[in-house]
Order: structure tokens, then sequence, then C-alpha cells
């Protein structure tokens, strides 16, 4: 079963990655998002040639070796594009065996609570409280994520007072039954970290994420002893010397490894069990709807000690673009829990020209002894199916460019306004109006732009979220 | 003084980075070799985009701040690419002030000790003794480095019994006055480093570098703490929670900062004086001539606690094409010693069309109010001029393809023989007749092909190899 190709399907925001073998198995895995084309050179010039005609099912011993051979790279990411190779591996073979990866590794679990973890913190705190009441009232959530502090703020609030007035809001309005968690980025010292976490406890805040500089884990680990409430953090961390010192040390009380960032399945796996040893639960870190949630899932069924709930974005797929499309199913939160995706590997069906956002670049190719690997380009724009977020698919007479300009006119222009968005939908061919419908919902789901500080896209951003309506089935 | 531009002139092997500010000042810097094209990608995309219309003379704060806004990217490749930036804004701080960068800091130091570092393990003992012993006839060289087992080589030799002949033959060809240092580049576990570093002593090496794998720190300290040897290490290392643990706990006796692989000779300073403070002397890596060795010699003349001798690469331009005619003056050891390049900034000239390996790829650009970042590509293969290595420039009617075949023919092709290559040699155009002697006496110089066990340059290598000989002006 030998690897015969490693190949990408993606773009600046995210990549798919199918490896297959000479015996004709495949598996479909990803690496981590955002400048994903760079992680795609990166797999493809300093992951894949030390692959392409290894056995596939040496899963721990390639993601043992290849950072070895790469050992004047360490860092980010390396691991971001080996995360793509390695959860492939572990999808083809969970294909081969007939079982799901989790299943692989005794996991029976089959359903997960979820939170409800918000990204964002340009968001006032009664709009804030405002749609966590309202996706309780969807999905039954019981527990909640927010954004407190300024992401390396230094000590900075995202403007006076947000903090207080988050915490204080949104308990008022999910009352005390809910439990709430906060993530502070990187913001704080130690001392500001303290006196915002006993506030937290006061209003009985369980789970206080990445309190201060993550990389001063000294400063964590000072917050960490000090207070009653949980600390969380490592969700960039992917050095084994570091988690080894995070846990030997109790930097933390729940460690939340990336499936991603931390260099794959395997790699996860093994912070999860370094955890476990010490006592420590293993909450892993999934902030958008890509397959790093699907990972996550399997993660938390596969794992001796899965924290209470997994991570589920919140955010509207208009700020996402680039997630939707990818794989199905989705998954989906019912009751406050989010299923396992059933079957083989994974469980999902990839769509490797699913995710449209623009495409950069190109990574080349890699030839060894016959075996190769390389980067597909995204298809040209003349796509004539336009699929909506949500999994509707529409088909249209014009060429995407057509649709592209015709739907990202109205909701993510320059206008920024919902009437003229309305206005400019009615401009939409008739086939694809839902998808139009749609895409309006979802960013007024999101509150009119006028009530969002700081979140006026820019031109940039808008022809990339314009494609979030549009993509080639 | 804000910063206009930031380009990058390079290919897959190295590329110097520009920066320009919006008052005319310009600055030279260079980002770490090998995949430079996907660290000048990093360049373009993620840190030239903080720094555009920044003050130019903010180093210090671009140096922390920019990493913390990558900070879901963790590693080598960003801080890779900030040392293309941070290397150019210390020339442009120099050339704008009219001094060189170490004169900056008040270094004083003007020549180094040099030590002659073999980077080759596919070389017999009585080989490798012979060229330092030549070596030492020509620049008068009294410390020399050789490598032992093998790289990342779990307790493996690289091949039975290379390790204990190479160094009692090359002790016994240069006698016991030569200073004698080894790098075992993350070979060995601690007992087997143990029982070589015993071996070493007997035969007075003073120096043992990277005895262990990099990464278990833990391992290296065990071995610093068993041996009377220095045991250095470091030069992958850009984590400052890897290098504070490092010289706190002193896992070893010498620090070994990369100023390209640290982020830059803002964070290598940074790296120095951490050791300064903790009594241990710090003695760069500097293993090729491409600017990196500048920056090594301006940082040791820089700092409070340099080590005793500055690396200087003693393998020939063949074997790094990339290295030549990228700058100059190239530094040169007479009488054991290596001058620092005088003059503002670096105090050299950078070449942005002189390294002539292939391209691949274009990072695109990037705009930030009207300030642009972006790659140069190489200039087409029609190029006139002919640069050989050693700094001859040598003029030809016939385009480059013509030129690069005919001296690519003889020394690095399939034939690798000495007769053919001067066979070949003969058919070159007359004007560069001095170059293609050169590139047969280099070859040479390191013995004929046949004497160096398993170095037979594939296909690619020898086209990339025969571009060492020709390069545009």
């Amino acid at each position: 079963m030998k690897i015969a190709s490693v190949e990408s399907f993606g773009n600046a925001d995210v990549a798919l990655v199918r490896v297959r073998t000479d015996d004709g198995a495949e598996g479909w895995g990803q690496v981590a998002p955002y400048h994903a084309d760079i992680t795609a050179h990166v797999l493809h010039r300093q992951i894949a040639p030390h692959a392409l005609g290894r056995d596939a099912a040496d899963i721990e011993s390639l993601a043992d070796r290849i950072p070895e051979l790469e050992h004047k790279f360490p860092g980010s990411h390396l691991y971001r594009a080996l995360a793509g190779f390695d959860t492939a591996l572990w999808d083809l073979r969970g294909k081969v065996q007939g079982k799901s990866v989790s299943s692989l590794l005794g996991g029976d679990a089959r359903r997960f609570r979820a939170y409800a973890s918000s990204i964002r913190r340009d968001i006032t705190p009664e709009h804030e409280a405002a749609r966590l009441v309202g996706l309780r009232e969807l999905h039954s959530f019981d527990a909640f994520k927010v954004r407190i502090g300024k992401e390396c703020g230094h000590d900075e609030d995202e403007w006076p007072g947000r903090t207080q007035a988050v915490i204080e809001t949104v308990r008022g309005a999910l009352g005390d039954d809910a439990a709430l968690l906060v993530d502070a980025n990187s913001c704080y010292t130690p001392a500001k970290a303290i006196e915002v976490g006993r506030m937290l406890e006061q209003h009985g805040v369980t789970h206080f994420e990445e309190p201060c500089p993550y990389w001063e884990l000294e400063w964590t680990r000072e917050v960490t002893h000090a207070l009653q409430l949980d600390v969380a953090g490592g969700e960039q961390d992917w050095d084994p010397r570091v988690w080894r010192t995070m846990v030997e040390t109790r930097a933390v009380d729940v460690v939340q490894p990336d499936v991603c960032y931390v260099g794959g399945f395997t790699r996860a796996l093994r912070v999860a069990s370094l955890a476990e040893a010490e006592g420590l639960p293993c909450t892993p870190h999934s902030a958008n709807h890509s397959l790093v949630l699907v990972f996550a899932l399997h993660l938390q069924a596969a794992i001796g000690n899965p924290g209470p709930y997994v991570e589920f974005s919140i955010e509207p797929d208009a700020d996402y673009p680039w997630q939707v499309g990818m794989y199905e199913p989705r998954p989906e939160v019912v009751e406050g829990k989010v299923a396992l995706p059933e079957g083989p590997g994974w469980g999902v069906e990839s769509h490797p020209s699913g995710s449209r956002a623009p495409s950069t670049g190109s990574a080349g190719s890699t030839e060894v002894d016959g075996f190769t690997s390389g980067v597909h380009m995204q298809p040209p724009e003349t796509a004539t199916t336009v699929r909506v977020e949500g999994g509707t698919t529409l088909t249209t007479d014009g060429p995407f460019a057509e649709i592209k300009e015709a739907i990202g006119g109205y909701c993510f222009s320059e206008a920024n306004d919902l009437d003229a968005a309305v206005e400019l939908a009615s401009r939409i061919p008739a086939a694809s109006m839902g998808g139009a419908a749609r895409c309006a919902r979802s960013w007024s789901g999101s509150g009119t732009p006028a009530s969002r500080p700081g979140h006026f896209p820019k031109p940039s951003r808008a022809a990339r979220a314009s494609s979030v309506c549009a993509s080639a089935a």
C-alpha cells in the first residue's frame, strides 16, 4: 500500500489533501486554514517528497520521521502541512478497514455536547447576548464562549469596558444555568488576567482560554495557579517540548490542541495522551467548520480524557466563505449536541472544488520514483452550477463571473446595506434567487452592518466573501 | 522614514530583500536559505503587510510586533522571512547613519579567527584530512570542524567506524595544536553521545555541536553536564521560550543562533544577550557564504560574549551555487582570520540578479496605502554577461542558455569526469574559458568525483550547479 500521490485542492484560505496508494485506496485530509496556499507549497515541497513510495499504513512513523527530515524548519507552517497529509492517511486507514477513525481507536461516543463559540469582538454586548439567546432557541445550546479583551492586546480591551459588559450582559440574558466560557486570545499580563479572572469567577465563568500571550508559559501558569476556574490553552502549539512543559508544569488546566495546527491527528492524540497521564482534560480547538471540526469530533470520541464539550463556531458562513461546500454532511447542532459523522474514515465526502475563494499560485509538482505530488488549481470561473450555503444547489445558465457579480454585488460590496442588498438581489437570475435570499438572511442574522462596529469588509474581503454564495459543484 | 516597499530577489535557494523608505533610503537583507521561494511568500504575505507604512527606524518594535500579529504561525518559516526584513532594516539604519551595523552597537573588532567548517559526511577520513591540511596551507586556519555521526541518525554512523576514524585521521594530520570541533547534527541518544564525547575528549576535541536531537533539550543537557568539552547548539531555534530554557538550564555551553533562522539580527542580539547574562559565549551559526556569514561577523563584533571563532564554510561553490554572486566583497580568510566588510550597513553591495539558481513561483504582491511588497523574478536566461565564481566577470555574445550548456556540460553533468570536463571546456567560447577553468579547479579541489562516495549529483542538481559559473551581471 505505497503512497502513490499527494494532491491538494485549495486556495489561500483552505486546502483539502488527497492521498492515493498504488493499490487504489485513497483518503482525504485537510491542511490548516489561512494562508493555505503557502501551506500547500510546504506540503508538496517538504512533506510529500518524504512520503511518496512509503507505506500508507505507517502513519505514526511518518508523523515522526518527516519532521526529522525537515528539522531545519521547526514550526507552524510545516506542521500545518503535515496535518493535511496525516489526516488523509487516517481517512485512508479507516476506509481500508471499513471503520470510522474514532472506531479504529475504540471510541464509541457518537454525540457530543457542543459549546456555541463566538469568534467576534467587534460586537456589542447586547448584540452578542441577543444572538446567543437566539441560537439557544434554535439549537438548545447550554454552553457558550465569548471573546474578552483584545487579541494580543497588551492588557487593552477591544473598547473600554467591553469585557465586563459582555460578561454581565450575556450572563444576564442566558441566566445562571448556562455554562459560560471566555477566550482572551493572549491579551493579558498575569496581574491583569488574575484581576479579570476574579470578575469572571464572580459571574460563574468556568473556562478562561489563553489569558496571557500563549508564548509566555510562565505567565499562564501564574494565572492558572491563582484562579479557581479552568485556564485553557495550546491551540497554536505544535512543539512537543512546549506541550511537555505545559502539561508537566500544569501551566493550564485544559489542553486545547488543534488537529490542524499541531500537525495532524497522530500528534493531537499524543498531546491528549500526555495530558491524560497528568490528569488533564483535552478540549480540542475547532474554531471553524472546515474539516478541523470533524477531526475534533473524532478526537473527542477516541481519547480517554475528553473535555465536557466540543467547540462549535456560530459565525455565519458569510464571514467564513471558504468553509462552505468543502465536504458533507456538515455537522449540525441538535438539542445542544453535535453528531459524529457516520461511515468509514472521517465519515464525510470531500468536495475538492467546493470552496471557491480565489486561488493563488501553484506549488508545482514533485515526482519520486514515478509517484507524484502536486496542486490542483481551482477550476476556472466558468462553472454554470451554483451551490449556495446550506447545501441548496441551483443551476443557472450564466457564467460564474456574472453570478458572482450579481450575488456579490448586494450583500458584501461597498453598499453594506441590507435594503440595497435586497434591491440588488432582485437583479439576480430567478434560478439563483434562493441563494441570494439565503445570503441576505445570513448577513441579516448577524445584525445589519451598521450595528457591527469596525466590521466593514474591505474590497478584497468583499470579493472573497461574495464567493461564499456560489461554488462550483 | 516610512517603509514604502519590501521586495525580494531570489529563487528556491536564497532570496535577498530590499526595503525602501518614502524618503529614498534603502537597505538590503536576506531571508534564510533553502526553500527561500516559500519564505518569500511568507515575507510578502505575512511580514510586509504589517510593515508597509511603518517607521523603518522602529526595528525592535517591528521585530516584536510582527510575530504577535502572526501568532497563529509560530515557527521557522515565519522567522526565516522576518530575518530578511529585519536584516534589511539594519542595513538601512547603518546606511542612514553612515555606520556599519556593528559600529551602531559599539563594536570595534574588525578581524575574527575563523574555523574551517566542513559540511560533508560523504567524505572519507583521509580525504577530509587532506583537504583540511590543504586549506591550512592556503589560509592558515588553526581551527577546524568536521561532521560526525549521521544527521538525525538515531545513533548510527554515516558508515560503520567513520566517526572514530575521521577524528583520529584528522587529528593525526593536523597535529595537536589545531583546535578541533565536531558537529553531530542531532545524531545521538545521551548515552551514545557521552560515549562518543569521551572519545572526542581523548583526541582534544573542544566543541561538540548538537550531540542529540536538538528538540530533546533534556538529552542535550544530560550530555553537557556529563562531558568536559563544550557542548554547543541552537542553530535551528527561533522560539524565545526554548532559548530561555536552553540558557537558564544550561542545556548547552555555547549558544549558536543563526541570524537568518532566529528571525534576524535583532533577535540574534537578544539570544546573545540572554546567554551573556548567564555567562555563556555565543558562536553564531553561519554554515554558508550567503549574507548570513556577514551577519554573523557583525554579530560577533557587536556582542559582549563572542565565542573564540566564526564559522567559515569550506565547501566549494560548486556544491552551493546559489551563494555565488549574491553580494561583494565576499569575506575571505587570510592568516586564519576573516575581516568584517567595511562601509555603512553590512558593508557589502548586494547583487539581486547574482544568484542564478532556477526561479520558482511568484509570491504575488501586496499593497498597503500605496506602499508595495512583491517579488522580483529572476531575469530571463538571455543575459549576455557571465560572472564566474571568484568575481571575474566575462562577457560573451552567446545567450545564457548556450553558455550554461557549455559550462554545465563538463563539470556537473552525468559525465562527472574531470578529463571529460577538460575536453568539454575546450568547446567553451574563448571569452569564458576563465570561468570554465575555475569550475574545473573547484571541482578538482574537492577531489575527483570517484573519491566522493555517494556524491553523484542528480540531473536536477547538475542543472542547478551549472549555474554557479554563469550569473547575470
